[in-house]
């Protein structure tokens, strides 16, 4: 599939009224060793596995392979996944020439927002909307596959 | 993808005479857990990726998952796995209404020699040609996901 270069950020205001479609997602992890994720995710209603490669120094750059799988295929693996399964709706805002990807999730990671930023290359420039808030890419606490160990809720007991 | 019933045996005689097809495969592991294997593979010139849910308790019925993949993806895929990538030449024999599958090991594991056979129920009866050795279905050390850890090689040293 090649490689995945991508910017996370958290979100401080009102990215609804620009998003022009969403989705609900659910996704669990089969594997979260040291060199690789490999990830079952239900989007809309299709599946798909995939599998990540470690991030590199940076947390900017991963190697990535994602396949479709049938729906049911999917949804019986998630059974299999040993942590948490995260579910979240998908908002897709537009601005300027590119595309942020703001999830917002749900149950134990309920109060969360996340936004992504796809890139050609890692220091290829964006614009800022206000609604953006911090960069937290390469924050291990961040990634989806942390979040499934350590839910969004638990942090504020800590 | 649905059930694999499988038993498996040692292999003590000559059955590469009756074998009427034979390839070379090349597999490692990208998850070890609890619940589910993810195995990456290439068998002759195509790549696969397979899930698999761990075995009942006699060892001989588990979920799979399987999706063919690009060869250059499973090549790529096999330098994350964690543990000794398997190399092996896998022999068809047909006996009866049967095909055993006989992988004659390589690398770390040579000297191994084990009969695979892919039945449609767990009672279903099968001919035991006089190459055959004891059946070791469900003995956890024959899986090629121990062997990746552990190879046939160590098994004289312990």
């Amino acid at each position: 599939m090649g490689y995945e270069i991508e910017r996370k950020f958290l979100v401080g205001g009102d990215f609804k009224s620009h998003a022009h479609f969403h989705y609900v997602m659910k996704q669990g992890y089969l594997s979260l060793s040291g060199t690789s994720v490999v990830r079952v995710r239900i989007k809309g209603e299709k599946g798909y596995i995939t599998v990540k490669s470690k991030a590199g120094e940076n947390g900017i750059t991963r190697r990535e392979w994602e396949y479709e799988i049938p729906l049911r295929d999917a949804e019986e693996m998630l059974l299999l996944c040993d942590e948490g399964v995260i579910e979240k709706t998908r908002y897709l805002v537009t601005v300027g020439r590119h595309t942020f990807e703001v999830d917002e999730f749900e149950g134990d990671n309920k109060g969360l927002l996340i936004a992504e930023l796809e890139l050609e290359s890692e220091d290829e420039p964006y614009e800022k909307p206000d609604w953006l808030g911090g960069e937290v890419t390469g924050d291990v606490r961040y990634y989806n596959s942390y979040l499934s160990i350590h839910p969004y809720r638990e942090w504020a007991e800590q």
